[in-house]
């Protein structure tokens, strides 16, 4: 059998760096700045999301952050990616009154831990200011612990990795604070108050300000302090009030193209199919062990080489209940189910049931193809279907718990050729079920 | 009937503002820059394309220009958006003598009308000005006529519409240059040269210089001859040669979100997803009229309902070999034939057949549904499939031709609240199939 999942990080509030195992450095290792020796005990560290914007560049009336990406709201998918993260303390969520409500079943709903909630503010850098008091315990009713240092991020930035984390917060315990950048994109240029060309910037000489962000938390909340209410109006900097108030030079450090902001629908396009992508990467093939497994067998190596990139593993069927935990945890959301017998609806079931019993939330919609074998010489096409009728009374059940089961009739030929162009098709309808997990397309027996 | 397609702009090499129905003006009322009287005759418009790009920065070896969406390379898609404005004479994209023979390749397959071709120079600054070198007339075996206006526009901006490339050609005849900007979407700082903030900028104060771009070619030109190495090695922007070469301060232009540069692998899936989203916006529904109309009318009607957004027409039967060009010109890609027999395979064929003899090139895969309404109390639903099956034979021969077919049963229920519901598990799955386009699930029986 194959490596199962296990070995691959973890994530849906459980920390990938905490393990001894995981790859990345833990911030234990930073050194405090409290005095003490380097490397003595990890800095504290939490988080602050501005989530109190309005989505007005995004041309739709829903605030971006909340716009739904395969159903889920779109700050769900960065909570996740900072709460994979075991060494962030808290993470405080600053949002407008009329949005509290629908944040807190948010957090509910997709199981999010160690969230707190501030109010947003008017403005960008009031609503981090407001984040930075809820950690701050010269707040009265404060009941979080003010953390060494604090990272920002933006609720619309949902690809943050722990590695650009790990890197900003090393580096804003070292020079006071430390941000992301990217190179620019676009020249920019300087208009004229007549709307012509006044100059133009040396690309090579600037860089986009990207998320996340890092400072001691003595430095930033200082600087709030200090700043003026023009800075909170207008300002769109956190390094530059850093800067401005407190004279720390950050630490500028390069980040992946993952970073950009969900800002226009295009954007939230584009995160839908980065999402898709990422999520498509795992399939977990479940054997039926009771039967010949050459099927099994056959299918997974026409899988490996029809879908390049994903990652095919298996597991028998009688071993998927106690797992099925591990393989969510692992991001494998798609199971391909191979069936030699097509009287298997109370094994389905039972399958199905272990996905709802998880005591994780679905984070995405779980592809489960039940895969059928046979051999249209002695069994007519349309027999078989009639027998596996109950798959789209099945399907509409558990669609309602966002588990998209389809039917797949793979025939089985003993012509070596055809049978080859059979799995190859059944190959590439799996792909599409895996990648494109279209609700609409749920209930229905393909054919291969 | 429903107006048809043909009162909406055209598109596919033919001009959307020539016709005197098209909404948009036509530069013909530019004031002439020879001197003559203002309006008296059209500015001559030429655009030029660098193309030479190595496209690293997505992290594919394949150029960025010819990175394929929807199986179409990406700058097919741009010089269909330009050759719609039938007022540009010539288009002159600059590639590399390695992709030289490929770029032949894309105009003939996809019928690119007015297309030249430059060699790429080493940078963008040099393909531009090898463009324009194409265009000069002081140049030996120039076969094109030098325009007044010049157009310069990327490859990988395939989104570009007539109302901006007016809008900069109309504004480079009376300023001399004239660009596209957006606001800024991070803030753009300057680093130290240890690696810290050195300062930020006004965020308000600055903008990202987009393309299109106009010029008088004259005055550009004139920049390019006269401008150093240097510039051409390591500038980026046109706007800034005219401005330091010929004092040609350019007016700059307000440019919407879709001017966006397909630069990182997200962008190209943005692009893919905003492409599947504009030819989905179109949908033909094909009534056999010899047969009682009121099953097609349902399901026009739940369509409408349940696919916001989309425009749906229909026609008869009879009449779509005639009008089959009229639908592909106006971006209809997707038909859906409702039948009440199933013995209709000739006239799919026959239908399937229209599509083929069109002339015009299929820029996107064409989406066609069969859909048959069958009484689920009076005809098993296996004997219909059986009667079927010559879909999946049919589907593998036209796939070959970019024709996507799958055939759709939906219960013909004497149940009014259950012949909703299929109606609407119907629509929801013409939907899924137009709008995702999936080559994997052609050829499928899909059961409402």
């Amino acid at each position: 059998m194959e490596p199962g999942p296990l070995s691959r990080p973890a994530e849906q509030g459980r920390c990938v760096s905490g393990s001894p195992s995981a790859g990345a450095a833990c911030p234990a290792s930073l050194p405090s700045t409290a005095g003490a020796e380097p490397g003595s005990r990890p800095a504290a560290v939490a988080a602050v999301l501005p989530a109190g914007g309005c989505g007005e560049r995004m041309g739709v009336r829903t605030p971006k952050q909340f716009c739904r990406v395969l159903e889920r709201p779109l700050i769900s998918y960065t909570l996740q990616a900072l709460e994979r993260v075991c060494w962030i303390k808290d993470i405080v969520v600053a949002v407008t009154r009329e949005n509290m409500e629908a944040m807190r079943n948010i957090i509910q709903r997709y199981g999010h831990k160690r969230i707190s909630l501030a109010e947003a503010g008017a403005t960008r850098h009031r609503s981090i200011f407001n984040g930075l008091k809820a950690l701050a315990e010269d707040q009265p009713d404060c009941k979080l612990t003010k953390p060494e240092v604090v990272i920002i991020h933006d609720a619309v930035r949902p690809f943050v990795d722990e590695d650009i984390l790990l890197r900003v917060v090393t580096a804003a315990n070292e020079h006071g604070a430390a941000g992301a950048i990217r190179p620019l994109v676009s020249t920019v240029i300087s208009p004229s108050a007549d709307g012509c060309l006044d100059h133009s910037l040396d690309r090579a000489k600037h860089r986009a300000s990207e998320m996340p962000q890092a400072f001691l938390f003595d430095v930033i909340y200082e600087a709030y302090q200090q700043c003026s209410d023009y800075d909170l109006e207008f300002g769109t900097e956190c390094l530059q009030l850093a800067l401005k108030y407190c004279h720390t030079k950050a630490k500028l450090l390069e980040g992946s193209p993952d970073l950009w902001k969900v800002t226009y629908k295009q954007d939230l396009y584009a995160a839908e199919s980065m999402i898709k992508e990422k999520i498509s990467q795992e399939i977990c093939v479940i054997e039926n062990t009771k039967d010949e497994e050459s099927v099994g067998y056959l299918l997974k190596e026409v899988l490996r080489n029809e879908l390049n990139f994903v990652n095919i593993t298996s597991t028998p069927l009688e071993h998927t209940g106690g797992n099925i935990q591990n393989f969510l945890i692992a991001q494998c959301y798609s199971f391909i189910c191979v069936n030699v017998v097509s009287s298997n609806f109370q094994e389905t079931q039972k399958f199905l049931g272990t996905l709802e019993e998880s005591s994780l939330p679905l984070l995405y919609p779980v592809v489960v193809v039940l895969v059928y074998f046979l051999d249209l010489t002695l069994v007519p096409l349309t027999q078989e279907m009639e027998n596996l009728m109950w798959i789209r009374e099945l399907a509409k059940e558990v669609k309602k718990r966002n588990v998209l089961l389809s039917g797949l009739l793979i025939n089985y030929s003993q012509d070596e050729q055809k049978l080859q162009e059979s799995l190859r098709q059944g190959a590439s309808i799996i792909g599409a079920l895996v990648k494109e997990r279209s609700s609409a397309l749920a209930g229905q027996l393909l054919v291969a």
